[in-house]
């Protein structure tokens, strides 16, 4: 998982990218990067850390150059240390000058490289950004227009990716045919801005023009844009848990806004029928879904659990363990709203379990007389090559238990998750374009070798 | 402004200190200090900065002891610099140990200065708690014993004031004889604690025993308190701003959960006959008085702007004002929830005007047909003398304008501020014992010269 | 030990003070504070940490002023954490503005600080500048006029102090009747300059006027100065310590520059008969000495250990004691200088021994076939009760050890002191004028109770 | 210029490695970094900054393996922020690891470059260890043994370097045919270490072996390694820099003593006959010269100048320009040493003569009566295009004015630089052996086409 933006403009990109690269910062904290260019020199910073940490305004300043692209990190345990494949990469050859930034998990990365590692790459990187790279360029000096270097390169692909890229001046931006993770694009009277989440338009005051399509390459100079349909899936394979969790709640992907989602799911929750005093979020992630429940049931919606809104340090307290002190530095319990209360949680998913089984247990201590959880997901039972950092089938608290077996090991009074079916009826598109794999298992991509996919799809970009 | 914590337990407190602190972060957060005191000798950290960028782990090992205080500051600008003023203050006399961390804001302070000037004492901070200090220990020397020192020190005091102290392994904590400001304490297995607000127990584990009352003097041991009756006032003062803005809305104060208080002002507000398509709250502040205007008005409880959860460094952007630009970093308006939607948007209060203005500006250019603001507290018309940092008269928008003409000001299609009696009657308090001079000019102890007060009165500390 | 400036100019003070500490930096490295006073406010800034880390250019700009003191400081362990003692200290009574930084080591300090205590004033330190600070402002307090309150002050204090300090715009500077420790001043166009260290003079491109003499006040304006001699013993007791170690070699003190001491006591050894083919300095501290050994023996000044200059984290190697480790990390034998060679290393003192210990066995690791340990001070045998840290006379190795036996435990081949009467006939002064208590055991002022002197006399400031 | 190290060990390399780039440091300030392969995996952390701000103990435990490459580098002004230059560089191909660590001044980057370019690989830094790695990996790929894949990259690189790399848990070690630049190696009980000079084998208490030989290949295991001659040139042209001015003065560099070799080159310039009462040096840099000066002239070597062992920032005084300001913050003459003296100042090389300028003017402020220059190097006339980062033709003070023109430039009394042939019988090392190209402007090796050299090789690595 990670955040992307590109951008092209009259004017200085490195302020607005870093803007955009704050609004999703929710989709990467642990390393940030922003390349430019201006027209004869590539600019490039980037380092592990949160995005704040990485930038100043001094920085910015050393970034000159009227177009260029920037990402924001999640890395997965592998990769920890790897700083190599922070993005955006850069190369120069033959007088060009490429940027790549993307979000890419290939079912066919391993030949890819191996591929060009015969035509004579030597990789740097363990990052698909630098596969996708070396494609691109092996195409140009080969003689291939730039839109055609792109067009060959995407067909090349397999998996989930979106991407944005800077070649020599042009900005171009591709997503996956399926369409799985989420890119948009924007204009403003200066230029045009393509980001992963809509809210990255908002905050830099771009006006959203429209998702960009699956199979969809897109070439932009600062007065015009061109749109390429490199390929056509009769389905697309829209991430189902960018609604449920992944994306900001004000983002727009693929005409839905997430919050609007999450509060049909709430709603649909909502019908099921249940005796208590007040529906809870747990916050921030259940926030939506509650609203929705609560208009629905009619269940008023008082916040039983309330968050701190300051990061702290998590120093471990005599007697608690790592976890339980994470969730009571992070979540406090609302005494007078539950003491004694039938109280209904809802939240958007349940992954390990310890996290549930910590606040269940925290609820309960202030004095809830039951606790209804109620989940916004379906019970997760299979891991994601596309992106998602999810655990093990191992891991995964519903890969073996029962409904009734998980509201046991969590301690809930009741336990309702929502049903794949009303789920994507709460989305609201067409369950064969969404992709679904965690909560069935089966995938959009035939997964060529599904044990051994963990280590050959690199998640990281 | 700032959040104080005082702890006698039979271990080191200094981590329960450090979670107390990040439970009241929202009080202060330009200064932290911790002090200890081992039986033996005091040790004492404190420095500009956030709490977690003035404690680590390692320093938090550096101060052992049963017993201690701490504090998180606000600094008026007047005060900026002067980090002698940062708290606690640690005094050794005669052999005795001294820590004192108070939140106090004086009407005496300048006569009791000189006076222990008088007597002897040369001030190194211009802080009240100096003052404090020092009258406990000229009592203490003059042969009080420690519960005559601080009875009667708190005699000579007059004002808005809480605070804690720890001399020679005791801990004591008072609060004024109107109880403007909150205080309350708990216990554990381990022994006492006392905070400026019960959200402060709740993290470290403990249990809320109840308010320290106006007029009270608590000395603690680690198995054992006594309350010590040191004056009694016909009424008290509360501090309505407590709850409408200050405190967080997870705690109890004078037995009132201020989220509740929040949520009745917010339904008293639906009662407002007002045609809109969804209730907004300004986030976080609004939230909890947005979810009683939902319930009472039956206009959905629909989020139309959200708050990103990174605190970003604000850059000025190409064409924005610092503030404006500071908004944008914070607030995202929803825009396909109010495109073209009317929409109740609900706040604590107004200040200055100019955030509101900025806020209502961006809503309206994402589209919203009309703007419905309505407001949690009465028109803010006068400063506050203990310890709101609100502005002067000239700067305060509701001084010198009618309701109508803030509206204008602000640009909102409608303006409703919550009445006097409807707020007092929310918080549930009765009038008379609650301090509401910032709505009505009046103040609960005599104000000697208004006009040279704010020079007067110390409100760091 | 530390190193104290103060500065009154037609212009802002801090920069020049900044410059002054960080000449100054040698003689504490622990903490740092600037105070200026601007005719109507103080300022202050000070925090643990070097130099330049605790200052910025933009803490400095905060620190207006044309006046003010600083000081950097060294921190006994038993001080550690005690971040109330870093001076300067502020203090503010009856409209008065007091700043003082002194390093002192007071006889009296515990009668002093219980006559004060008796007199009103409640100590938030444990610092002798606290004490100092306070007898000056009774005076005040009580009528005397400035230049009296600081005579007075000054006839209260037995032991070795040196200050600075401003009052209300004025700056004072005083040293202690038996001039125990170094103060100088000098003059810019702009004003004056009172500072520890002559070096400090240069730095900021002052001409040194002269050494301010023992018992005397110095008050000093813009334009000019006032001298008052308030004491005048039959003999001085000027520190042996700052000519062996302790001051810059470039430092002028009391007539003598140290290069020049080190370098005839460097020369006096070189009288010593001893065969060998080089004379190294163990850097930095035996240059002086070594060049002065090499010109009088006629061996030639050859390093045989060199200092990497950069200042590196030690992290323990494995199989390596740490302090082998902080050795090897800073210096370097070389080889082809030392391997089969005779080699004379030249030192300024032994303290414990440990150090000396690893040198030489270093030293015979790169294949020395003799060491001829020669040192710049006599066997020291007693602790300092007036601002140097050394240990107790446990810890010494010389108090119980011969020369002999000295040598043995730390390997050398030969080991040669310089003599009491030569080391005095070499620094140029007269003994009588000179403190040589840590050779001799015999103090210049009556130790009340030796053995709990090390308690009693407060050594941080 | 930079300093690199290689290490293959029976234990972690890590530490040894940071303990290498401490002695290195030196060589580059700018940027550090370290990469070590545990057998399976490799680790690389690097960034811009100074070794010790770069790395902390917890860094160096999170890159564990038995084998390793480090590097601290310079960077030149044309290289700022270009950080993907920060070396090593890591490559992994056909499940080959390769990490390499070079400092490299190639004239046939440009042609090598396109070459691979050709040859399919895309490159994403600037730098020479990228051409480098590439034609390793590509003879590898096609069919080479490691070894031929080595030496068959070596047969294509013209110019200065010296490298280090890692292949697969292999160490290897390389330096031109000319041996331009340092490199050797040593071992200690736990395997082997190659380090740019010999203190980095000191510091980790490893023994010097030997050299690297120009044209030399070397191939290490933990046990024992192989030496493969690649090339043979008639001549060497060892960097007469190094011995003036780059290396440590405790390196021994092509079997001399770095600091014997100025102590000679110092009695030669003490040769020339003068008239004075001391000779001091610039420090740090001209102190060996000074010490053969004074025993070869007689004249006695007394410190005029001394250094401030702490690093400041540098700000700006009134009245001073940057580099006054920084000249007066690291050295300070002493004034008793220098008034109304003749003075002997030795330094090692005199570039731009601004700062001998400074230095100049602030001795004769301190009342020198004559002052005496003497360089330890012949007139700088050409640019370096081997690593040594001197300025333009333009800004070297040698290029277009006598030595009475220089002297003249600078102020001083007399000025006199060692002649070439003098400069190498110092050096102890035949003329035909060395570089001194900087000294005369004929270079080792064809520079192609001089004017646009500056830009073709890339000098950072």
């Amino acid at each position: 998982m990670s955040g992307i933006a590109g951008i092209i403009e009259t004017q200085d990109v490195s302020y607005p990218l870093y803007y955009a690269l704050h609004a999703l910062q929710h989709r990467g904290q642990e390393a940030a990067g922003i390349s430019t260019f201006d027209g004869e020199k590539a600019y490039l910073y980037k380092a592990p850390g949160q995005l704040s940490e990485v930038f100043s305004e001094d920085r910015l300043r050393t970034l000159p150059g009227f177009c260029g692209v920037a990402q924001v990190l999640y890395t997965e345990k592998a990769s920890r240390g790897k700083n190599e494949n922070i993005q955006p990469l850069n190369f120069s050859f033959q007088g060009h000058h490429l940027s790549v930034s993307v979000s890419a998990s290939l079912i066919n990365s391993e030949s890819l490289r191996s591929e060009y590692e015969g035509k004579g790459h030597i990789f740097s990187t363990t990052s698909n950004a630098e596969i996708i790279a070396a494609i691109i360029a092996h195409e140009l000096i080969g003689g291939a227009s730039p839109r055609d270097a792109f067009v060959r390169t995407l067909h090349r692909l397999e998996g989930a990716y979106t991407g944005v890229a800077t070649l020599d001046g042009i900005l171009y931006a591709f997503r996956d045919p399926l369409g799985i993770k989420p890119l948009c694009f924007g204009k403003t009277e200066r230029g045009y801005l393509v980001v992963s989440e809509s809210v990255a338009l908002d905050i830099t005051g771009a006006e959203l023009i429209r998702d960009v399509e699956a199979g969809e390459l897109l070439i932009f100079t600062k007065e015009a844009f061109e749109s390429v349909q490199f390929a056509k899936a009769e389905h697309k394979a829209h991430c189902i848990f960018e609604y449920v969790y992944t994306a900001r709640p004000d983002s727009v992907i693929d005409g839905v806004l997430v919050y609007d989602a999450r509060r049909r799911i709430g709603a649909r929750l909502g019908k099921i029928p249940t005796e208590a005093d007040l529906v809870s979020p747990v916050p921030d992630s259940g926030t939506a879904f509650a609203t929705g429940y609560s208009a629905e049931s009619g269940i008023p919606y008082i916040e039983g659990l309330l968050k701190n809104r300051y990061v702290g340090r998590t120093f471990i307290m005599p007697g608690q363990s790592k976890r339980e002190n994470a969730v009571r530095m992070k979540l406090n319990p609302v005494r007078s709203h539950i003491k004694d209360k039938s109280v209904v949680l809802v939240d958007d998913s349940i992954v390990r379990g310890t996290t549930s089984l910590h606040i269940v247990d925290m609820v309960k201590e202030f004095g809830a007389k039951e606790i209804h959880m109620r989940i916004g997901s379906t019970p997760i039972i299979a891991p994601c090559y596309f992106g998602v950092d999810l655990p093990t089938r191992e891991e995964l608290i519903a890969t073996n238990r029962s409904v009734e077996e998980i509201r046991e090991t969590i301690h809930a009074t009741t336990l309702e998750y929502i049903s794949a079916e009303e789920l994507v009826e709460s989305v609201g598109i067409p369950a064969e374009d969404l992709c679904i794999a965690c909560s069935c298992g089966e995938y959009p991509v035939d997964i060529p070798c599904e044990k051994c996919m963990k280590k050959k799809i690199t998640l990281l970009d």
